[in-house]
């Protein structure tokens, strides 16, 4: 089964969302990499797969390699969404240019299968010496993606044929010649086991498991590399830094998430997706899959030990008591990097990474609003590795956390309208300093064209492209609800069909699902999860009450007739505290309501924005949906305080304040009307 | 007159700091830049010259110059120091060595004047070319400086004779040739004007003002100085920044406080030095002064138009308005960037520079806590400005400033036994973060040992041995006391002796002051600063209010007998706000009583000191004075209220929380025990 097929979204917040994924966003990111932008940065990132075609062809380079190392990730992640949504919205002439451009990638394959134009065009004597910094892999791995999304899709294997040509090429350089080495950029790691669970090739297992297995055994690996060249890419002394590429000590050692973040959680993703694979005798010929979905797991493979929840063991956690588990090391290194970052690293957003300096985790609790890093890349990857701890484990909590980055701080990082994006997103904004001192130069108060460096745009393109795979999930006898979006699911397989209304969800927090057999029903369980946000649910099937375990109501078949699952959340908003050791958040409130993440911007307060305090004991008011007010949302308003005039720079006077009501708008609408101040923890 | 000499300490709170320049400071760093302290960073500072010595001797090089490029201002900082202290505690020893070293230094100078051992090291054939980094200026101003010393305190000109030399190069390099130029690094500006106001020699007032009237003119100076030369130091972007040193438009029109903090106050107390000596006809031939004190103006050139305010005119500024001012546009640049620097860009601390990229001012209302620069050499900086701007208009706010930068910044700048320093001084620390993460690595929760760029502890030793001079000020007819110690002030032009007695000040605010003539008097004004700080204030002449204009209260004489004068000062606690724009201090309050700004540090909290917050109408507890605590503290209690456990990371549940008290030290006193958390803003 394959979610993003059989589910069909009607989802009024995610629908016209998928629908600027077709209209706009896609469009427009392809006519930046073609260059077909009048003003914009240049990107180039097609011509150099046209230029290194031509040498490939010729012999001779008729053209310059232009662009950041890993200029080619941003065609790889262009097809990949694309792939997502031509299967939703059909586009002969779409479908035609990504298929022209597949094919100019092949043509700029090398016959051994090696993919990478910067080195072809600039320095093919260079290539495998510099995995620290050239992004060779990471390319690789993004091109893997777009190929095993193309073979689901669409079940086109032009992609996938390349891709699996590249395999071979670094199957034979590191298993076969056994040489040293693996990405300074993780995500080649996690598009290996799609490309595996696609296809059920070996190779890309064991090339894999070797990358993960290799990593950090040696810490200086990167250091020794780069003194073994006479080149160097960008700022070596990262080099030097074991953990900013998470080479610190084996993956299976690491318990703290460290370093630049979309790396960590790229890395983790990958962790985790082979500890749920590594549940049993995986080299065995047994467990080849036989082609499946890449992100559910359908596809474990017969006759493991079992790291599935279905088989969990009575009495036990189900991930690491039981003595045959296949590689309990990893999950458990999984579990504490997720509790690394999600219980002491991340923002009330979901975004990560505190720093720009590597664009990086810095140390537990450090979390500032106005200086903070939290890439929109960041979160998606976040929201990578949630959905496959998912898969090793069903804790409601996983998929709270994917909610919380995809909710806030993802859908914050594009522009309403699906035009422009953000890196990096702010918690607090100030627009006097805010993209204008040294410190805060990357924190922009508003979304920014087209960028040199374009990771996040289509990272949010194949994420939106996918949301699918994120919302359900299965093992062999559970349906998982994880996220709500409404549409229908069609399992063939089950013989039913389940319908979803969420109704005004993420604003509404009633939610109706129906399952529907379609002929005698074959017995599973639905499994919708329980947010921990809602501090009161009701579950009920067919007006029974039903049981809550670890995040999930699980309602047990055989579904003989139409049978109806109503949960009634608790929207009622909420001040959120932080714990005291987040100096940043100290004395201050943030105001969530249902998933979303609240802001306060200048433009709806009539006082500085800056000068209002939340009243300790006041109220949060929920005013109506205003449809008319940023695409559709429900304001609130907070009881709350506002200075008078200040003069001067300090005063032992304390300010008059007069009672007033702090307007909020969700976070991820922010940046939508004119510049500002805005910011999440509002000082109580 | 020279209130270094003129004026005996007896203060309980600066004699035991004056006591340890002779006894732990000067030792201390005598050793430092002669090698001697074992594990400490290698100085050389006094080897280097030695080594140029030889050369001058032998043409031949034997040794390397080692340390950084203005490693010289190290020996000049010290021998500056070291005359002051030698005033007060003769030491024979000491003062040989010295001299010896002085002499050391005219050995290592070239025939024509030339100074500086990293030049004559290491790049002979450079000089004079790369005036954005070298620092040969900054470093000639340093050592004329401590020419100035020795001149003043000890009679000793031999330093006097070596700097003119050099003053002679200079002026064959800038004036007879006119060769183009100034200094990246502010300093020799006010350095020229003290040797001019100690000796009379034109040249070196020709030159300060070449100096400020070059600057700026041509933005880009620096910029192609830099493209003319086929070398570098250290970090070249600079060179394209024309706030950094302060060169983006001519002096007498800038207006905003920019870049480098110890550069720009450097430079505006050089501007506001040459302003007040611009009254007049500076080059006609009386405008020479007979010698004098180098900071207090009584040496101001006869027969000038006037900025001296005894010489206001009536319904005027004294500073602008008269027509006939001098330099009245440098008059007004100043007041202009001192407003620039203390209503828009200080730290509560009297800090200043709020990023360490650049070690510069940012932007309006940018002060972060805990990324802060706040070098104490900016804090020294600004008292040298804030000094100059008193002897321009007598505004009691300036002498305030100098009193929060010297009572707080500063003072927090040096451990209390003398034996370590910081150069930033945070508002906020969390030894978890702070010198930890690359974005906090420069603020440390402890101070450290040497360090190889000693900028900060002689500079602190030179204002501590010097205090006097920024205490007392005078012009024709009126005494200023700017700042309260204790002791005893000789007046023997005037016939008469002033005795201070300024109790338990700062922890005491009852200051008696007696204005004993010897012989009958002549006629002046005895003037007294009024703090704003001080709410109530009631100053009494021999029992009679007395008028208080500007922040000073003015006793006219003439003084026939023994005058009492008593001022009460308000020494009640208060609670500060900072301006909403402000925006790392909404919402909470800092701490002051008298002129000490107080913090909270967590070796005197029983709940951990992030989890406390100021209960909004909470008074503040007065503790009796403790002796045995920090060398003797009124501690403060804030009644307050600490969070009980808190689990997790955010938490819809507000936390428990208890009513306490949040014990408060002087931020001078902090980061002398265990090291722990610290902080000055405490949410409310």
């Amino acid at each position: 089964m394959n979610f993003l097929k059989d589910f069909t979204m009607e989802d009024t917040f995610f629908g016209k969302r998928e629908e600027l994924l077709s209209s706009t966003i896609l469009p427009y990111q392809e006519a930046a990499i073609k260059d077909q932008i009048p003003g914009a940065a240049k990107s180039h990132a097609a011509a150099n797969f046209e230029a290194a075609a031509r040498f490939q062809k010729t012999g001779r380079k008729t053209e310059e390699f232009y662009g950041e190392v890993f200029q080619d990730s941003d065609v790889a992640k262009w097809l990949e969404a694309a792939a997502y949504s031509l299967l939703k919205t059909p586009d002969a002439e779409l479908k035609q240019r990504a298929l022209e451009l597949i094919h100019t990638i092949g043509e700029a394959q090398y016959p051994d299968g090696y993919l990478d134009t910067f080195f072809t065009l600039k320095y093919p004597e260079r290539k495998f010496t510099n995995f620290q910094d050239a992004h060779e892999l990471y390319c690789a791995g993004h091109m893997m993606e777009a190929a095993v999304a193309w073979h689901e899709c669409l079940e086109n294997d032009e992609l996938m044929q390349i891709m699996l040509r590249n395999a071979d090429c670094l199957y034979e350089h590191f298993i076969v010649r056994k040489n040293p080495g693996y990405s300074g950029h993780p995500e080649i790691e996690l598009a290996l086991l799609r490309m595996y669970k696609a296809t059920g090739e070996e190779k890309c297992l064991q090339l894999a498991e070797h990358f993960l297995n290799a990593r950090g055994q040696d810490p200086m690996y990167f250091l020794k590399e780069s003194k073994a060249r006479d080149w160097q890419l960008g700022n070596t002394s990262f080099n030097t830094d074991p953990y900013y590429a998470q080479n610190y000590a084996p993956v299976r050692k690491q318990r703290k998430a460290v370093g630049h973040a979309v790396r960590a959680v790229y890395l983790y993703a990958g962790m985790a997706a082979y500890a749920k694979l590594a549940g049993g005798t995986v080299f065995s010929d047994d467990a080849k899959p036989a082609g499946g979905t890449g992100l559910s797991d359908d596809a474990k493979p017969a006759g493991g030990t079992g790291l599935s929840y279905d088989a969990k063991p009575a009495g036990g956690t189900g991930l690491l008591s039981d003595g045959k588990a296949g590689d309990a090391e990893m999950a458990e290194a999984c579990r504490a990097l997720y509790e690394s970052i999600t219980t002491k690293q991340m923002y009330v957003t979901g975004g990560i990474g505190s720093t720009y300096i590597g664009e990086a985790f810095t140390t537990d609790y450090n979390l500032p609003n106005d200086t903070v890093y939290s890439e929109t890349c960041a979160s998606v990857g976040l929201i990578f590795f949630a959905r496959r701890m998912l898969d090793l484990e069903p804790l409601g909590e996983y998929a709270d956390t994917m909610e919380r980055a995809l909710y806030n701080c993802v859908l914050g990082g594009m522009q309403l309208d699906g035009q422009r994006f953000f890196y990096v997103n702010p918690l607090e904004v100030d627009p006097a300093v805010s993209g204008v001192i040294p410190t805060h130069r990357h924190v922009l108060p508003k979304r920014p064209k087209w960028f040199g460096c374009a990771c996040c745009p289509p990272n949010v393109a194949r994420l939106l492209g996918s949301l699918a795979e994120y919302a359900w999930g299965r093992t062999k006898d559970t349906i998982y609800v994880n996220l709500y979006l409404a549409g229908r699911l069609e399992l063939p397989d089950l013989g039913v069909r389940i319908l979803a209304d969420t109704g005004g969800y993420p604003y509404g927090g009633d939610l109706f699902y129906r399952i529907i057999p379609e002929r005698p029903g074959k017995c599973f369980t639905f499994a919708i999860r329980v947010p921990a946000w809602s501090r009161n649910t009701r579950v009920t099937c067919d007006g029974k009450n039903v049981e809550i375990k670890d995040g999930f109501a699980y309602i047990k078949g055989p579904f003989m007739e139409e049978t109806k699952v109503t949960v009634i959340l608790d929207m009622e908003p909420h001040k959120v505290y932080a714990n005291p050791s987040a100096a940043a958040d100290n004395g201050k409130v943030a105001i969530q309501r249902g998933p979303l993440i609240y802001c306060a911007e200048q433009a709806d307060q009539e006082a500085d924005l800056f000068s209002i305090r939340a009243e300790e004991d006041g109220g949060i008011h929920v005013l109506p949906f205003d449809e008319k007010t940023l695409g559709g949302i429900v304001p609130l308003e907070l009881d709350a305080r506002a200075e008078g005039e200040f003069d001067g720079l300090y005063s032992f006077k304390k300010p008059e304040e007069r009672k007033c009501r702090l307007r909020l708008i969700p976070y991820y609408a922010w940046g939508n009307r004119e510049t500002g101040r805005m910011r999440v923890w509002i000082p109580e």
